[in-house]
């Protein structure tokens, strides 16, 4: 491909030789020789220079006598390449055999259902939509367009998937909600969970992940939010559109997420917490209280991460602390007994 | 279902016309016109007024107008009502032949055994117990009656699961215990795991939680116990009955959790643990120590909660502290040296 | 087996009867009169002389009255004649006519393919490798010999396992890593996954952990590593040989771990961290930065672990010393306003 077709696909423009020929796209410490690659940030020139790269991605020209392509989103830019220097798998289009199709299931044009893949009774599945090996859809299902389903995904009944989603291998999308209620004799009492989950356009969702159906009513994941392994979302959340949960996130039941929030790993929330529009919170924080306000957080339970910065700086020294007052009592009383 | 009938059902008492038409159940919001709710909480009256449902479940007799049926734990009640309202799906009992059936196995009357199920070699299933698509059961397992494995469930070899029994999708019994010891030349010798796993009856176990086969002897999870999604449970834990563990807990090997125990989410115990009965440990808290005595437990390490609810309010002033006692000890020193 | 022959196969020296018949091992508290136990330190000799035990395995000869075998690692000894009592179960091997096999698939010698095993296009599977049933292996993907991969394990196309390697139920290895970039529109445009997974000989991954595939070249787990259930690991990690990741362990994307690294349960590490050899991350604790230096840690963010266990002692404490400051801010005032 050529540096001025690179330039052409990306909406970008070229500085340097338009012709040359580029024969792959990669980090700029592993970048061949005929490789392009991408720099965003000051920090990464002086790597730059060392790279074998022969072009660059950047958002201002530079100074590294490689050839570059200008473009508003260089990040952007490396993702589209990669795609185009590496197309996606080719689907194996058709309904294998040993497929097992349930009453009433309507099938688009060119879906794929793979061999030990199992549809109950009155599921849709839209066009062009991909089951792997040993998916499985409970009845009264419903999946959409360019959807695909990694090996070993379960649907429970009733769940709605949207179009372009992708769910990974091992994804469980509408098991019971974690509900009881203590009975007369002190056993738990399942309150029956009779919700379902609605994923929308364009979600991800990361390997062995969990979403739980609502008690009644809907857990609704927002269109374009992108959750990644491990995670659990419980019974009646709502999150909004555009979302990160990164790895090993928990969300209690009944939590209501904004748009464009972000939950680094391991964070947790308990139940009926509100996290606001554009809100992130940092690895391994946890709230029980609502934040309403866009802003970066951290700790447990959360405060603004500058706060939390700083009063874990001060935490080994704590010891130190109780000794200086204990000190300075000491002193204090001597001079009050003079 | 007319208003008495439903008191009937719950072992209520109605305050208002029996003869009521009920269509369906709901919380204070979601009820319609013809829906009964519930209120368990002085704090709900308001909502309940504004509410559209017809009539109300409640313990005692309140003033809003509406059809009540008086029930001691109105939410048990509700719960009994999901369950008439909304029936569980009825499963499709018979064994498939796209199901792989071992040797010497004993099936019970209208067991469930769907495609891609696979059973090993002397395995007993109980009457009435459903295996749902893609059912893995190890070879010399029982599983009892009325009990459901959801799709991807694996039972290793040896597993004993009881009655009325539910294991969510890619839930994981028996897998070895994670034991290793240096060899001559430092690499991990694998401690075989030779034990099992034993859930009692009435367990309920999350979507892709693990539950680890003992060493020697068995994990044990004992009658009506709860357990959520992604939950950890390491080999030769024993943990009692009517105990709750919340997703992505995490138990270390030989725990040993009493009875009515509550384990809030991302809780986290080190090995050899004992946790007493009616013990509570709060969401993301840990402990490496026993806690024996019944109460709410936060942090990590874990102290009562009210301890952990006041230091934690006083960590984001801790800089602040510690430059008050710089200023403190600075005029001190003054004093000290006039 | 006699005491005899079991001091050959653990290369130790009999002290008392050798031709003592032992029927079995076992822990100190369950072992019956014809076994044979184990002590490493001296505060189990108590137990040891309550233990039924006819002998045991000890690196030190000590006073008990019951027949000894004196061996350098009586851990080792003791997993090792684990394996001597209770022989793995044997495979069944053979093609089953229900798994499905691509083309260009090259089987080795004694391959076992349960029923429902999927084997895409251009596979490669070593001798002795046992696949249980449900389980799923990519295109182009890689498996050495003597390697077993439990059910609904799921290799993604392309992914490296070597031999002698064990995946427990429900590992998905290969799964797209998390990585998308903002748009024009503020929407997460997905970053493609191009690259692919290595595991190395003698690892062993445990149940429904999840290993992401670079973003381009390999995530890679070194040799005799051992992770446990529900462990993260992110896109572009590389793990050094023979550690040990525990269960429910996070590793977000590009980290790098030294050689005999020990995470303990629910560690979280982020982004680009490296942690050197030998080093020690306690239980829950967690670093955004690097920790070089051998050693134990702890906390969140971490530091060394005496460290962390002076400060957390305090914490409880925290309420009290910022009375007892302010109270001597007063005293201090009063002193100077005189």
């Amino acid at each position: 491909m050529k540096l001025e077709e690179i330039a052409d696909l990306v909406g970008g423009t070229v500085r340097g030789d338009g012709a040359l020929e580029i024969q792959g796209v990669a980090g700029i410490e592993d970048a061949r020789e005929d490789d392009i690659t991408f720099v965003t940030q000051k920090k990464y020139v002086d790597s730059l220079k060392r790279s074998k790269a022969a072009a660059v991605l950047v958002a201002r020209e530079i100074d590294t006598g490689k050839a570059q392509v200008i473009t508003a989103n260089p990040t952007l830019a490396f993702a589209r390449l990669l795609n185009t220097f590496h197309p996606p798998r080719p689907s194996r289009p058709g309904i294998d055999d040993r497929a097992v199709i349930g009453e009433n299931v309507m099938l688009g044009q060119n879906v794929t259902l793979s061999p030990f893949v199992w549809v109950g009774n009155n599921v849709t599945i839209g066009d062009h939509t991909v089951l792997h090996p040993g998916v499985v859809v409970g009845d009264d299902s419903q999946i959409g367009h360019h959807t695909t389903l990694h090996p070993q995904v379960t649907l429970y009944p009733e769940t709605v998937v949207g179009n372009h989603v992708i769910l990974h291998a091992g994804v469980v999308v509408g098991a019971d909600g974690f509900g009881y209620t203590p009975d007369e004799q002190g056993r738990h009492y399942k309150i029956p969970q009779v919700g379902r989950v609605i994923l929308e356009d364009h979600v991800e969702v990361g390997a062995n992940t969990c979403i739980d159906r609502a008690t009644q009513g809907a857990t609704r994941i927002g269109e374009g939010t992108k959750i990644d392994n491990l995670v659990q979302v419980a019974h009646n959340c709502t999150l909004g559109d555009h979302s990160i949960l990164v790895a090993q996130v928990g969300l209690a039941g009944s939590c209501t997420l904004g748009h464009h929030v972000t939950l680094a790993g391991q964070v947790g929330l308990a139940d009926h917490v509100t996290i606001g529009p554009q809100a992130i919170l940092a690895a391994q924080s946890g709230t029980f209280r609502d934040i309403e306000e866009k802003g970066v957080y951290g700790g447990s339970p959360s405060v603004p991460l500058n706060t939390w910065k700083k009063y874990v700086t001060v935490l080994p020294k704590l010891p130190d602390l109780t000794r200086k007052v204990k000190d300075l009592e000491a002193r204090l009383n001597a001079i009050e007994n003079k």
